[in-house]
Protein backbone atom coordinates (compact mmCIF):
# COMPACT_ATOMS: atom_id res chain seq x y z
CA UNK A 1 0.00 0.00 0.00
CA UNK A 2 1.82 3.02 -1.19
CA UNK A 3 -0.58 5.70 -2.02
CA UNK A 4 -3.90 6.02 -0.66
CA UNK A 5 -6.86 8.24 -1.86
CA UNK A 6 -9.37 9.42 0.90
CA UNK A 7 -12.64 10.43 -1.08
CA UNK A 8 -14.54 12.55 1.45
CA UNK A 9 -12.33 13.76 4.06
CA UNK A 10 -14.46 14.85 7.03
CA UNK A 11 -14.21 13.38 10.74
CA UNK A 12 -13.62 10.10 9.81
CA UNK A 13 -11.66 10.28 5.91
CA UNK A 14 -9.90 12.91 8.22
CA UNK A 15 -9.16 10.44 11.18
CA UNK A 16 -7.93 7.94 9.37
CA UNK A 17 -5.58 9.40 6.96
CA UNK A 18 -4.22 10.64 10.74
CA UNK A 19 -3.92 7.48 12.40
CA UNK A 20 -2.06 6.28 9.09
CA UNK A 21 0.23 8.58 9.17
CA UNK A 22 0.68 8.36 13.22
CA UNK A 23 1.23 4.10 12.77
CA UNK A 24 3.62 4.92 10.10
CA UNK A 25 2.22 4.99 6.81
CA UNK A 26 5.06 7.24 4.92
CA UNK A 27 3.39 7.17 1.74
CA UNK A 28 1.25 9.32 -0.37
CA UNK A 29 -2.55 10.53 0.82
CA UNK A 30 -4.41 12.25 -1.65
CA UNK A 31 -7.94 13.89 -0.55
CA UNK A 32 -11.12 14.30 -2.69
CA UNK A 33 -12.91 17.49 -0.91
CA UNK A 34 -14.07 20.25 -1.37
CA UNK A 35 -11.39 22.78 -1.99
CA UNK A 36 -11.82 24.56 1.67
CA UNK A 37 -11.64 21.06 2.95
CA UNK A 38 -8.71 20.21 1.08
CA UNK A 39 -7.59 23.06 2.64
CA UNK A 40 -8.36 22.06 6.09
CA UNK A 41 -7.25 18.44 5.54
CA UNK A 42 -3.32 19.77 4.02
CA UNK A 43 -3.40 22.19 7.33
CA UNK A 44 -3.72 19.45 9.50
CA UNK A 45 -1.28 17.09 8.14
CA UNK A 46 -3.76 14.71 7.63
CA UNK A 47 -3.44 14.73 3.28
CA UNK A 48 -0.23 15.54 1.38
CA UNK A 49 -2.43 16.83 -1.62
CA UNK A 50 -6.14 17.11 -3.69
CA UNK A 51 -7.37 15.93 -6.27
CA UNK A 52 -10.25 15.02 -8.59
CA UNK A 53 -11.81 11.39 -8.02
CA UNK A 54 -10.47 10.22 -11.65
CA UNK A 55 -6.85 11.33 -11.07
CA UNK A 56 -6.77 10.44 -7.10
CA UNK A 57 -7.81 7.11 -7.96
CA UNK A 58 -5.45 6.61 -10.83
CA UNK A 59 -2.75 7.07 -8.94
CA UNK A 60 -3.87 4.76 -6.10
CA UNK A 61 -3.90 1.76 -4.18
CA UNK A 62 -6.26 2.10 -2.03
CA UNK A 63 -9.52 4.41 -2.49
CA UNK A 64 -10.89 4.82 0.90
CA UNK A 65 -14.45 6.12 0.78
CA UNK A 66 -15.38 8.20 3.50
CA UNK A 67 -18.37 9.98 2.88
CA UNK A 68 -22.35 10.46 3.54
CA UNK A 69 -23.79 7.14 1.86
CA UNK A 70 -25.69 8.69 -0.66
CA UNK A 71 -22.48 9.79 -1.94
CA UNK A 72 -20.77 6.33 -1.92
CA UNK A 73 -23.30 4.65 -3.84
CA UNK A 74 -22.63 7.60 -5.93
CA UNK A 75 -19.08 7.12 -6.34
CA UNK A 76 -18.92 3.37 -6.81
CA UNK A 77 -21.13 4.09 -9.41
CA UNK A 78 -18.51 5.88 -11.53
CA UNK A 79 -15.36 4.53 -9.46
CA UNK A 80 -14.57 1.14 -11.90
CA UNK A 81 -13.93 2.70 -15.04
CA UNK A 82 -11.08 5.11 -12.92
CA UNK A 83 -9.20 2.96 -10.77
CA UNK A 84 -6.06 0.57 -11.67
CA UNK A 85 -7.01 -2.87 -12.12
CA UNK A 86 -6.79 -5.15 -8.73
CA UNK A 87 -7.21 -1.31 -6.30
CA UNK A 88 -8.58 -2.17 -2.81
CA UNK A 89 -11.87 0.23 -2.87
CA UNK A 90 -13.41 0.71 0.90
CA UNK A 91 -15.73 2.49 2.71
CA UNK A 92 -17.19 3.90 6.11
CA UNK A 93 -20.28 4.01 5.28
CA UNK A 94 -22.78 3.16 8.08
CA UNK A 95 -25.10 0.60 6.90
CA UNK A 96 -23.73 -2.42 4.33
CA UNK A 97 -26.66 -3.78 2.23
CA UNK A 98 -26.98 -1.53 0.16
CA UNK A 99 -23.17 -0.86 -0.18
CA UNK A 100 -22.12 -3.99 -0.78
CA UNK A 101 -25.13 -4.50 -3.66
CA UNK A 102 -24.08 -1.36 -5.69
CA UNK A 103 -20.09 -2.56 -5.29
CA UNK A 104 -21.47 -5.86 -6.94
CA UNK A 105 -20.92 -4.19 -10.35
CA UNK A 106 -16.96 -3.22 -9.82
CA UNK A 107 -14.96 -5.22 -12.12
CA UNK A 108 -11.51 -3.59 -12.13
CA UNK A 109 -11.53 -2.75 -8.39
CA UNK A 110 -12.09 -5.07 -5.55
CA UNK A 111 -14.14 -4.10 -2.93
CA UNK A 112 -14.45 -4.65 0.67
CA UNK A 113 -17.38 -2.53 2.83
CA UNK A 114 -16.32 -1.26 5.78
CA UNK A 115 -18.09 0.66 9.15
CA UNK A 116 -15.63 1.87 12.02
CA UNK A 117 -17.87 1.99 15.21
CA UNK A 118 -15.99 5.39 15.68
CA UNK A 119 -17.66 9.29 15.77
CA UNK A 120 -18.05 11.73 17.44
CA UNK A 121 -20.67 14.80 18.22
CA UNK A 122 -18.36 17.57 15.71
CA UNK A 123 -17.95 16.84 12.52
CA UNK A 124 -15.25 17.57 10.34
CA UNK A 125 -12.21 17.19 9.43
CA UNK A 126 -11.17 19.73 11.73
CA UNK A 127 -12.29 17.42 14.89
CA UNK A 128 -10.50 14.44 13.33
CA UNK A 129 -7.93 12.96 15.14
CA UNK A 130 -5.71 9.98 14.52
CA UNK A 131 -6.56 8.00 18.18
CA UNK A 132 -10.45 7.95 16.93
CA UNK A 133 -10.82 4.14 15.79
CA UNK A 134 -8.30 2.97 18.52
CA UNK A 135 -9.99 0.01 20.72
CA UNK A 136 -13.11 0.40 18.13
CA UNK A 137 -14.98 -2.12 16.48
CA UNK A 138 -14.25 -1.98 12.63
CA UNK A 139 -16.59 -4.15 10.57
CA UNK A 140 -15.75 -5.53 7.25
CA UNK A 141 -17.19 -7.15 4.53
CA UNK A 142 -16.35 -9.28 2.00
CA UNK A 143 -13.62 -11.19 0.47
CA UNK A 144 -10.75 -10.38 3.36
CA UNK A 145 -8.80 -12.75 2.17
CA UNK A 146 -7.21 -11.20 -0.88
CA UNK A 147 -3.33 -9.83 -0.74
CA UNK A 148 -4.58 -6.16 -0.72
CA UNK A 149 -7.36 -6.85 2.04
CA UNK A 150 -4.92 -8.05 4.23
CA UNK A 151 -2.93 -5.45 3.99
CA UNK A 152 -5.61 -2.89 4.63
CA UNK A 153 -6.45 -5.26 7.85
CA UNK A 154 -2.91 -4.88 8.81
CA UNK A 155 -2.84 -1.44 8.62
CA UNK A 156 -6.92 -1.17 10.82
CA UNK A 157 -4.59 -3.34 13.55
CA UNK A 158 -1.80 -0.96 13.51
CA UNK A 159 -4.59 2.36 14.16
CA UNK A 160 -5.74 0.46 16.80
CA UNK A 161 -9.09 -1.18 15.67
CA UNK A 162 -10.70 -4.42 16.30
CA UNK A 163 -11.55 -5.78 12.71
CA UNK A 164 -14.84 -7.83 12.92
CA UNK A 165 -16.33 -9.96 9.35
CA UNK A 166 -19.84 -10.09 9.51
CA UNK A 167 -22.67 -10.17 6.58
CA UNK A 168 -23.92 -7.20 5.38
CA UNK A 169 -27.45 -8.44 6.61
CA UNK A 170 -25.99 -9.24 9.96
CA UNK A 171 -24.82 -6.08 10.35
CA UNK A 172 -27.15 -4.31 9.23
CA UNK A 173 -29.54 -5.80 11.52
CA UNK A 174 -27.23 -5.51 14.78
CA UNK A 175 -26.46 -1.57 13.90
CA UNK A 176 -30.08 -1.41 13.67
CA UNK A 177 -30.41 -2.50 17.25
CA UNK A 178 -26.92 -1.04 18.54
CA UNK A 179 -27.25 2.67 17.04
CA UNK A 180 -30.06 3.39 14.63
CA UNK A 181 -32.79 2.33 17.41
CA UNK A 182 -31.22 4.55 20.07
CA UNK A 183 -30.83 7.67 17.52
CA UNK A 184 -34.81 7.03 16.83
CA UNK A 185 -35.87 6.57 21.00
CA UNK A 186 -33.30 9.74 21.59
CA UNK A 187 -35.35 12.04 18.76
CA UNK A 188 -38.56 10.86 19.94
CA UNK A 189 -37.76 11.19 23.79
CA UNK A 190 -36.89 14.38 22.83
CA UNK A 191 -39.88 15.51 20.86
CA UNK A 192 -42.41 14.10 23.80
CA UNK A 193 -41.17 16.05 26.10
CA UNK A 194 -41.49 19.45 24.01
CA UNK A 195 -44.66 18.57 23.19
CA UNK A 196 -45.57 17.42 26.80
CA UNK A 197 -43.74 19.79 29.13
CA UNK A 198 -43.70 22.93 28.84
CA UNK A 199 -41.11 24.93 27.85
CA UNK A 200 -40.33 26.46 31.93
CA UNK A 201 -40.07 22.95 33.19
CA UNK A 202 -37.76 21.23 31.14
CA UNK A 203 -34.79 22.22 34.17
CA UNK A 204 -37.46 20.08 36.49
CA UNK A 205 -35.16 16.59 35.08
CA UNK A 206 -32.37 14.40 36.62
CA UNK A 207 -28.95 14.37 35.22
CA UNK A 208 -30.26 11.50 32.67
CA UNK A 209 -32.22 13.26 30.71
CA UNK A 210 -29.16 14.81 29.06
CA UNK A 211 -27.82 11.62 28.66
CA UNK A 212 -31.12 10.19 27.47
CA UNK A 213 -31.72 12.83 24.80
CA UNK A 214 -27.77 13.55 23.64
CA UNK A 215 -28.53 12.14 20.32
CA UNK A 216 -31.25 13.86 19.62
CA UNK A 217 -28.78 16.71 19.12
CA UNK A 218 -27.32 14.33 15.85
CA UNK A 219 -27.46 16.14 12.09
CA UNK A 220 -30.49 14.75 9.92
CA UNK A 221 -27.78 15.22 7.01
CA UNK A 222 -25.99 12.21 8.42
CA UNK A 223 -28.51 9.90 9.03
CA UNK A 224 -30.95 10.54 6.09
CA UNK A 225 -28.87 7.79 4.13
CA UNK A 226 -28.66 5.21 6.96
CA UNK A 227 -32.23 5.53 7.59
CA UNK A 228 -33.17 5.39 4.02
CA UNK A 229 -31.11 2.18 3.44
CA UNK A 230 -32.09 0.24 6.53
CA UNK A 231 -36.07 0.93 6.40
CA UNK A 232 -36.69 -2.98 7.47
CA UNK A 233 -34.11 -3.41 10.09
CA UNK A 234 -34.86 -0.58 11.45
CA UNK A 235 -39.00 -0.78 11.70
CA UNK A 236 -38.25 -4.67 13.43
CA UNK A 237 -35.89 -2.69 15.80
CA UNK A 238 -38.36 0.06 16.62
CA UNK A 239 -41.21 -2.97 17.27
CA UNK A 240 -38.91 -5.43 19.30
CA UNK A 241 -38.51 -2.54 21.32
CA UNK A 242 -42.02 -0.72 21.43
CA UNK A 243 -43.09 -4.65 22.43
CA UNK A 244 -40.85 -4.54 25.84
CA UNK A 245 -41.47 -1.30 26.66
CA UNK A 246 -45.67 -2.06 26.07
CA UNK A 247 -44.65 -4.56 28.48
CA UNK A 248 -43.35 -2.44 31.15
CA UNK A 249 -45.86 0.04 30.81
CA UNK A 250 -48.71 -3.15 31.34
CA UNK A 251 -47.17 -4.84 34.04
CA UNK A 252 -45.53 -3.25 37.16
CA UNK A 253 -45.11 -6.68 38.44
CA UNK A 254 -42.67 -7.24 35.85
CA UNK A 255 -40.30 -3.96 36.67
CA UNK A 256 -38.19 -5.82 39.26
CA UNK A 257 -37.09 -9.07 36.62
CA UNK A 258 -37.23 -5.93 33.92
CA UNK A 259 -34.47 -3.72 35.97
CA UNK A 260 -32.21 -7.09 36.74
CA UNK A 261 -31.95 -7.80 33.12
CA UNK A 262 -31.31 -4.28 31.56
CA UNK A 263 -28.87 -3.63 34.05
CA UNK A 264 -27.16 -6.68 33.37
CA UNK A 265 -27.24 -6.22 29.70
CA UNK A 266 -26.38 -2.67 30.07
CA UNK A 267 -23.18 -3.54 32.17
CA UNK A 268 -21.98 -6.01 29.13
CA UNK A 269 -22.33 -3.07 26.62
CA UNK A 270 -19.61 -1.50 28.33
CA UNK A 271 -17.86 -4.74 29.21
CA UNK A 272 -17.69 -5.53 25.56
CA UNK A 273 -15.33 -3.84 23.27
CA UNK A 274 -13.33 -6.77 21.09
CA UNK A 275 -15.37 -9.45 19.62
CA UNK A 276 -14.80 -12.53 18.29
CA UNK B 1 -33.92 26.94 62.42
CA UNK B 2 -31.71 25.45 64.82
CA UNK B 3 -31.40 22.03 64.94
CA UNK B 4 -32.31 19.75 62.09
CA UNK B 5 -32.92 16.05 61.90
CA UNK B 6 -31.90 14.50 58.87
CA UNK B 7 -34.05 11.00 58.31
CA UNK B 8 -32.34 8.78 56.14
CA UNK B 9 -28.29 10.02 55.80
CA UNK B 10 -27.72 8.95 52.53
CA UNK B 11 -26.53 10.66 48.99
CA UNK B 12 -29.63 13.02 49.36
CA UNK B 13 -29.51 13.36 53.06
CA UNK B 14 -25.90 13.54 53.73
CA UNK B 15 -25.55 16.10 50.60
CA UNK B 16 -27.91 18.39 52.49
CA UNK B 17 -26.30 18.12 55.91
CA UNK B 18 -22.89 19.07 54.43
CA UNK B 19 -24.46 21.98 52.14
CA UNK B 20 -25.97 23.38 55.29
CA UNK B 21 -23.05 23.39 57.06
CA UNK B 22 -20.49 24.55 53.97
CA UNK B 23 -23.10 27.71 53.80
CA UNK B 24 -22.50 28.31 57.30
CA UNK B 25 -25.68 26.82 59.34
CA UNK B 26 -23.58 26.39 62.87
CA UNK B 27 -27.02 24.62 64.65
CA UNK B 28 -26.84 21.04 65.45
CA UNK B 29 -27.44 17.87 62.63
CA UNK B 30 -28.76 14.75 63.77
CA UNK B 31 -29.27 12.01 61.96
CA UNK B 32 -31.78 9.25 62.08
CA UNK B 33 -30.58 6.19 60.32
CA UNK B 34 -28.33 2.88 60.95
CA UNK B 35 -26.07 2.24 63.14
CA UNK B 36 -23.30 1.87 60.30
CA UNK B 37 -24.73 4.88 58.48
CA UNK B 38 -24.10 7.09 61.38
CA UNK B 39 -20.54 6.25 61.88
CA UNK B 40 -20.12 6.92 58.45
CA UNK B 41 -22.10 10.38 58.17
CA UNK B 42 -20.13 11.45 61.75
CA UNK B 43 -16.98 10.58 59.81
CA UNK B 44 -17.42 12.45 56.73
CA UNK B 45 -18.89 15.43 59.21
CA UNK B 46 -22.56 15.59 57.58
CA UNK B 47 -24.04 15.14 61.01
CA UNK B 48 -22.96 15.38 64.93
CA UNK B 49 -24.96 12.71 66.03
CA UNK B 50 -27.51 9.93 65.51
CA UNK B 51 -30.88 9.50 67.64
CA UNK B 52 -33.65 7.39 67.17
CA UNK B 53 -36.49 8.80 65.08
CA UNK B 54 -38.49 10.30 68.63
CA UNK B 55 -35.76 12.16 70.28
CA UNK B 56 -34.09 13.49 66.66
CA UNK B 57 -37.91 14.66 65.71
CA UNK B 58 -38.69 16.04 69.51
CA UNK B 59 -35.33 17.94 69.57
CA UNK B 60 -35.48 19.84 66.19
CA UNK B 61 -36.87 22.45 64.42
CA UNK B 62 -36.22 21.06 60.86
CA UNK B 63 -37.25 17.25 59.92
CA UNK B 64 -35.38 16.63 56.48
CA UNK B 65 -37.43 13.05 55.49
CA UNK B 66 -34.45 11.84 52.95
CA UNK B 67 -35.31 8.06 52.67
CA UNK B 68 -36.71 5.98 49.65
CA UNK B 69 -40.42 6.95 49.26
CA UNK B 70 -41.47 4.13 51.28
CA UNK B 71 -39.84 5.14 54.11
CA UNK B 72 -41.05 8.66 53.74
CA UNK B 73 -44.90 7.53 53.60
CA UNK B 74 -44.03 4.87 56.89
CA UNK B 75 -42.62 8.43 59.11
CA UNK B 76 -45.30 10.61 57.89
CA UNK B 77 -47.56 8.04 60.09
CA UNK B 78 -45.83 8.56 62.75
CA UNK B 79 -43.98 11.80 62.94
CA UNK B 80 -46.57 14.27 63.79
CA UNK B 81 -47.20 12.21 67.15
CA UNK B 82 -43.30 13.01 68.28
CA UNK B 83 -42.44 16.49 66.73
CA UNK B 84 -42.64 19.81 68.85
CA UNK B 85 -46.24 21.79 67.24
CA UNK B 86 -45.44 23.85 64.61
CA UNK B 87 -42.26 21.81 63.42
CA UNK B 88 -41.13 21.89 59.45
CA UNK B 89 -41.20 18.46 58.17
CA UNK B 90 -40.06 18.32 54.81
CA UNK B 91 -39.09 15.96 52.53
CA UNK B 92 -36.82 14.42 49.33
CA UNK B 93 -39.18 12.06 47.48
CA UNK B 94 -39.27 11.68 43.69
CA UNK B 95 -43.00 11.78 43.41
CA UNK B 96 -45.15 14.35 45.40
CA UNK B 97 -48.78 13.67 45.44
CA UNK B 98 -48.73 10.23 47.37
CA UNK B 99 -46.37 12.19 49.80
CA UNK B 100 -48.68 15.11 49.76
CA UNK B 101 -51.76 12.83 50.56
CA UNK B 102 -50.14 11.64 53.44
CA UNK B 103 -48.82 14.39 54.93
CA UNK B 104 -52.39 15.74 54.94
CA UNK B 105 -53.27 13.74 58.35
CA UNK B 106 -50.23 15.94 60.05
CA UNK B 107 -51.97 18.50 63.10
CA UNK B 108 -48.98 19.38 65.02
CA UNK B 109 -46.52 19.47 62.33
CA UNK B 110 -46.33 22.03 59.16
CA UNK B 111 -45.28 20.16 56.45
CA UNK B 112 -43.63 21.15 52.66
CA UNK B 113 -42.91 18.55 49.77
CA UNK B 114 -39.55 18.74 48.31
CA UNK B 115 -37.70 17.04 45.20
CA UNK B 116 -33.93 17.60 44.83
CA UNK B 117 -33.85 16.98 41.55
CA UNK B 118 -30.25 16.39 41.88
CA UNK B 119 -28.38 12.76 42.46
CA UNK B 120 -25.62 10.97 40.92
CA UNK B 121 -24.99 7.05 40.01
CA UNK B 122 -23.58 6.42 43.39
CA UNK B 123 -25.38 5.53 46.42
CA UNK B 124 -24.85 6.21 50.13
CA UNK B 125 -23.28 9.13 52.53
CA UNK B 126 -19.76 7.92 51.23
CA UNK B 127 -20.68 9.85 48.05
CA UNK B 128 -22.57 12.64 49.25
CA UNK B 129 -21.05 16.12 48.55
CA UNK B 130 -21.64 19.69 49.65
CA UNK B 131 -21.84 20.65 46.25
CA UNK B 132 -24.78 18.45 45.09
CA UNK B 133 -27.79 21.09 45.20
CA UNK B 134 -25.55 23.57 43.08
CA UNK B 135 -27.94 25.01 40.19
CA UNK B 136 -30.29 22.25 40.43
CA UNK B 137 -33.77 22.99 40.42
CA UNK B 138 -35.33 22.11 44.11
CA UNK B 139 -39.61 21.53 43.81
CA UNK B 140 -41.72 22.15 46.59
CA UNK B 141 -45.53 21.70 47.23
CA UNK B 142 -47.30 23.27 49.66
CA UNK B 143 -47.28 26.24 51.64
CA UNK B 144 -44.13 28.50 51.63
CA UNK B 145 -45.50 31.33 53.33
CA UNK B 146 -45.27 30.60 56.69
CA UNK B 147 -42.13 31.76 58.48
CA UNK B 148 -40.49 28.28 58.88
CA UNK B 149 -40.59 27.67 55.40
CA UNK B 150 -39.49 31.08 54.15
CA UNK B 151 -36.48 30.24 56.56
CA UNK B 152 -35.83 26.70 54.63
CA UNK B 153 -36.40 27.96 51.45
CA UNK B 154 -33.61 30.93 52.37
CA UNK B 155 -30.89 28.13 53.29
CA UNK B 156 -31.67 25.97 49.98
CA UNK B 157 -30.98 29.11 47.96
CA UNK B 158 -27.90 29.46 50.32
CA UNK B 159 -26.71 26.22 49.00
CA UNK B 160 -27.03 27.15 45.41
CA UNK B 161 -30.59 24.83 44.59
CA UNK B 162 -32.85 26.59 42.56
CA UNK B 163 -36.80 26.33 44.32
CA UNK B 164 -39.56 26.04 42.40
CA UNK B 165 -43.29 26.16 43.41
CA UNK B 166 -45.56 23.36 41.52
CA UNK B 167 -48.52 21.54 42.74
CA UNK B 168 -48.02 17.62 43.31
CA UNK B 169 -50.00 16.89 40.27
CA UNK B 170 -47.85 18.97 37.89
CA UNK B 171 -45.03 18.00 39.26
CA UNK B 172 -45.61 14.25 38.86
CA UNK B 173 -46.89 14.53 35.35
CA UNK B 174 -43.47 16.31 34.61
CA UNK B 175 -41.39 14.09 36.26
CA UNK B 176 -42.93 11.19 34.68
CA UNK B 177 -41.67 12.86 30.79
CA UNK B 178 -38.41 13.88 32.11
CA UNK B 179 -37.14 11.70 34.47
CA UNK B 180 -38.94 8.30 34.85
CA UNK B 181 -40.03 7.78 31.24
CA UNK B 182 -35.78 8.37 29.99
CA UNK B 183 -35.49 5.03 33.25
CA UNK B 184 -38.47 2.62 31.34
CA UNK B 185 -36.76 3.84 28.32
CA UNK B 186 -33.13 2.77 28.95
CA UNK B 187 -34.05 -0.50 30.17
CA UNK B 188 -35.98 -1.40 27.90
CA UNK B 189 -33.45 -0.28 25.16
CA UNK B 190 -31.11 -2.32 26.84
CA UNK B 191 -33.82 -5.34 27.29
CA UNK B 192 -34.33 -5.18 23.44
CA UNK B 193 -30.22 -5.06 22.62
CA UNK B 194 -29.92 -8.05 25.20
CA UNK B 195 -32.50 -10.18 23.52
CA UNK B 196 -31.98 -9.28 20.08
CA UNK B 197 -28.45 -9.00 19.69
CA UNK B 198 -25.68 -11.63 20.11
CA UNK B 199 -23.74 -11.12 22.99
CA UNK B 200 -20.48 -11.09 21.01
CA UNK B 201 -21.82 -8.39 18.53
CA UNK B 202 -22.50 -5.80 21.46
CA UNK B 203 -19.37 -3.70 21.00
CA UNK B 204 -20.50 -3.80 17.34
CA UNK B 205 -22.33 -0.24 18.11
CA UNK B 206 -21.56 3.76 18.45
CA UNK B 207 -20.66 5.69 21.69
CA UNK B 208 -23.82 6.92 22.14
CA UNK B 209 -25.70 3.29 23.29
CA UNK B 210 -23.58 3.93 26.35
CA UNK B 211 -25.09 6.90 27.14
CA UNK B 212 -28.82 5.78 26.03
CA UNK B 213 -28.17 2.58 28.78
CA UNK B 214 -26.66 4.51 31.52
CA UNK B 215 -29.63 4.84 33.54
CA UNK B 216 -31.24 1.24 32.88
CA UNK B 217 -27.70 0.42 35.29
CA UNK B 218 -30.01 2.25 38.20
CA UNK B 219 -30.72 0.08 41.32
CA UNK B 220 -34.44 -0.98 41.06
CA UNK B 221 -34.50 -0.25 44.68
CA UNK B 222 -34.51 3.40 44.14
CA UNK B 223 -37.01 3.31 41.14
CA UNK B 224 -39.83 0.55 43.20
CA UNK B 225 -41.66 3.27 44.90
CA UNK B 226 -41.53 5.79 42.03
CA UNK B 227 -43.54 3.58 39.94
CA UNK B 228 -45.68 2.41 42.66
CA UNK B 229 -46.89 6.08 43.44
CA UNK B 230 -47.04 7.39 39.78
CA UNK B 231 -48.51 4.60 38.07
CA UNK B 232 -51.14 6.57 35.43
CA UNK B 233 -48.47 9.87 35.15
CA UNK B 234 -46.31 7.18 33.87
CA UNK B 235 -48.66 5.35 31.92
CA UNK B 236 -49.63 8.67 30.01
CA UNK B 237 -46.12 9.71 28.91
CA UNK B 238 -44.70 6.13 27.74
CA UNK B 239 -48.37 6.10 26.16
CA UNK B 240 -47.15 9.51 24.60
CA UNK B 241 -43.51 8.56 23.69
CA UNK B 242 -44.75 5.22 21.75
CA UNK B 243 -47.48 7.52 19.58
CA UNK B 244 -44.62 9.77 18.73
CA UNK B 245 -41.72 6.61 18.12
CA UNK B 246 -44.24 4.93 16.31
CA UNK B 247 -45.02 8.16 14.14
CA UNK B 248 -41.37 8.18 12.99
CA UNK B 249 -41.29 3.95 12.09
CA UNK B 250 -44.39 3.97 9.71
CA UNK B 251 -43.27 7.67 7.79
CA UNK B 252 -39.83 8.34 6.96
CA UNK B 253 -40.65 10.95 5.07
CA UNK B 254 -41.69 13.10 8.86
CA UNK B 255 -37.96 12.43 9.45
CA UNK B 256 -36.67 15.52 8.92
CA UNK B 257 -38.71 17.30 10.70
CA UNK B 258 -38.38 15.24 13.79
CA UNK B 259 -34.53 15.85 13.64
CA UNK B 260 -35.43 19.37 13.83
CA UNK B 261 -37.95 19.42 16.69
CA UNK B 262 -36.04 17.02 18.43
CA UNK B 263 -32.71 18.29 18.35
CA UNK B 264 -34.43 21.84 19.28
CA UNK B 265 -36.06 20.08 22.44
CA UNK B 266 -32.76 18.54 23.00
CA UNK B 267 -30.76 21.76 23.25
CA UNK B 268 -33.57 23.15 25.12
CA UNK B 269 -32.95 20.55 27.75
CA UNK B 270 -29.22 21.44 27.80
CA UNK B 271 -29.86 25.34 28.04
CA UNK B 272 -32.45 25.10 31.19
CA UNK B 273 -31.03 25.54 34.46
CA UNK B 274 -33.46 28.06 36.38
CA UNK B 275 -37.38 27.89 36.06
CA UNK B 276 -40.06 30.29 36.94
Amino acid sequence: MNTVAVVGVGLIGGSFALALRKAGFDGSIIGVSSQATIDAAIRVGAIDEGRPLRAAAAASDLVYLAQPIGGILRTLAEIDAVVRPGTLVTDAGSTKVAIMEAARGLRRAQFLGGHPLAGKEQRGVGSAEAELFRDRVYVLCGDCSTAAARDFVTWLKRIGALPVELTPEEHDRVVAFTSHLPQLISTALAIAIHRHVAAEYSGISGPGLVDSTRLALSSFEVWRDIFATNQSSVAAAVDAFMTILGELRADAGSLENAFAEGSEAAARIRATKAVP
